[in-house]
């Protein structure tokens, strides 16, 4: 086991109707606020609503319209907007890309220059504003975390910023905010937990037991519940298993002990800066693919453990052939909860495979992956999505 | 899913001489350092020297001596040593003894009354100076919880108390430090971490499938590495895994969503309280025997769900059969580890089961159980242990 720090120090709010306890969680650090949130669902579900009730005796300032994907652009307003109006404290509302524009706005504030330089180099991030949030989707993990992706669409750019000081403060998880959620997003959300839980099943390390049955565990859990919440929309349990898992997946607890870099993400975020997709759905796209190429006499021994321990394959004793049934499993998995499973079908041709590739490689740190792949692998992978 | 809040804001350094970040963890409280430890033992194994090394610029103030199952009269001297030096923050370098010890000085240093009343009333904890710890035993998690027990031996009292603001503010944990413990604590404490576990697995709730996920992984990583470790008590992966669980077995991770009150750690109070035992052994004696009494038509199936996830036992039509062989890997695993499995082992008589079971019920809230018990069935699970 590598050493490691782990501190997700985020005060979580978990259950139905918790979001009363948002004017503690806001005001203990002022009264001037910006309400950061993105396409309006929330006026929809009564959350905004709730929030300008809750919080009528704070000074409220506005910036809606996050994107996915969020833009730098949206960043520096809400600089702007923070710097013109005192703001104390930031509430983000929203799924991943409503907190992880937060967080860097949060960032921003206490920086000179120009935002974008926070996302290229995370290193120039010193203080950050505090940033509350209420979660609307089950996915990022952003509301336990240090990390921010955002983009920048001039020069086809995707990437990852981290701090330590840009973990939220507080988070408030009410599984019921999920019950009006598209399928897709229901889908696509739990393909982005069961990717950060990949990204770090999928390492070298041998000796971290407890880690490996957690993500187990939180593998078992997206397989359970996502077809019921997508039966059932309106399954509190499902809805709760899920919200936490996403939490749970990505706050430092299952990567925790392990080196290596990330194989996935890198992948993807190239194809969201490209092309603007859905985030999960390049990591269900690309993750069965992946895994059937780094398929080896080195790795089979993993994928056995995996077809065991999370998918409760019978035995067999070609491990290859039951390493194959674990990988078309969660082929079939993402595929049966909806998810358009091939680039074609979202609209991504073969045009930037090679400037695609070349820029995972390079920012991703591929090099480093579970098992290294080139600039050449990704473009290999890349086709055996089309 | 019960509602819940969750908040492990320790900052968790693990491993291989992470004692380097001391320093840094301590000094951000302030320069007048209240040393917490026990026995001495952090004297022999160059724990204390590199402590005073790596702290020379700070002013040391000692209080050694902390007893297993800590007194209330320790604490008092430790609140007057904080008060007479100006006291900002606690290291406390031990096991949950000497961690519980300092968390409760810490409280009852902002505290105008006498210290045991924290422990009766935690609702009058306010303030609690910054705790930091450096872990010496894998037990009870109290690194990274808000929990204390302490006793008070002019009454026969061992309480629990608890405040969200006795949450150490750091944790150093070097599984190096448990190379040299005998194997009783290694066996004693493993038995600690898995009723930790078993306090939150046996619960009503069958919707909160993730805690119950990591909890069968934390009892698994305890019956694959208590053995090796006391096999090989240099074995890191061992040591690593064991520590690693205690922590995460008792933050919250594992209880969250759950109602209902906790039943073999109030029966267990009442044997330490009245013979001063170690706690994780009486705990081992306990379980077995508490799990054997309430096994019923009700309770089966869970006990099927914990032989087949946790000791992955082979298919058995008749689920009463398969619910006793778990309990009997239970039993086993304890007494292989090499703890005394009777009361008599260990000097305990039937003298005071009636004033013991008299007082688990009334101070352990044993209405509240996962199954309740009376008075009489404590009796008849203390008798079971004879």
């Amino acid at each position: 086991m590598e050493n490691f720090i782990f501190n997700a120090y985020t005060k979580i709010y978990f259950g139905k109707g918790m979001i009363s306890n948002l004017p503690e969680a806001i005001k203990k650090h002022g009264k001037n606020v910006l309400l950061v949130y993105g396409g309006g669902s929330i006026r929809k579900n009564g959350i905004y609503d709730k929030t300008r009730e809750l919080l009528s005796d704070c000074n409220i300032i506005e910036l809606p319209g996050v994107e996915p994907n969020p833009k730098i652009d949206t960043v520096r307003k809400g600089v702007e907007l923070c710097r013109e109006h005192n703001v104390e404290v930031i509430l983000a509302i929203g799924g991943g890309s409503t907190i992880d524009c937060s967080k860097v706005i949060g960032a921003g504030f206490y920086y000179e220059g120009d935002a974008w330089e926070l996302v290229e180099f995370p290193d120039k991030i010193t203080e950050v504003l505090p940033v509350v949030t209420v979660l609307t989707l089950a996915a990022t993990g952003s509301e336990m975390n240090k990390n921010a992706v955002i983009s920048n669409p001039e020069i086809n750019e995707k990437l990852g910023t981290a701090s330590s000081n840009m973990i939220p403060q507080a988070s408030i998880l009410d599984p019921e905010y999920l019950y009006s959620l598209p399928a897709i997003q229901t889908a696509a959300g739990t393909a982005d937990i069961m990717s950060h839980v990949f990204e770090s099943y999928f390492k070298q390390e041998e000796d971290t037991f407890i880690q490996n049955k957690f993500a187990e565990g939180l593998l078992e859990t997206c397989i359970k519940y996502c077809p019921i919440a997508l039966k059932e929309p309106n399954n509190y349990e499902a809805r709760a298993n899920l919200m936490w898992a996403s939490t749970l997946a990505l706050n430092g607890l299952v990567g925790a002990g392990k080196a290596g870099a990330w194989t996935c993400h890198p992948m993807e975020h190239e194809l969201s800066a490209f092309y603007d997709i859905t985030h999960g759905t390049g990591l269900a796209i690309l993750t069965p693919r992946w895994m059937r190429y780094i398929l080896s006499e080195k790795t089979v021994d993993k994928f056995v453990e995996y077809g065991k321990n999370v998918w409760h394959l019978p035995e067999l004793e070609d491990k290859f052939a039951y390493a194959n049934q674990a990988i078309d499993k969660t082929e079939q998995f993402f595929r049966d909860c909806g998810i358009p499973m091939s680039f074609s079908e979202i609209g991504i041709g073969e045009e930037y495979f090679d400037i695609m590739a070349e820029k995972a490689v390079r920012i991703g740190y591929l090099a480093y992956a579970y098992v290294p792949l080139s600039k050449n692998d990704v473009i290999n992978i890349f086709k055996m999505c089309m």
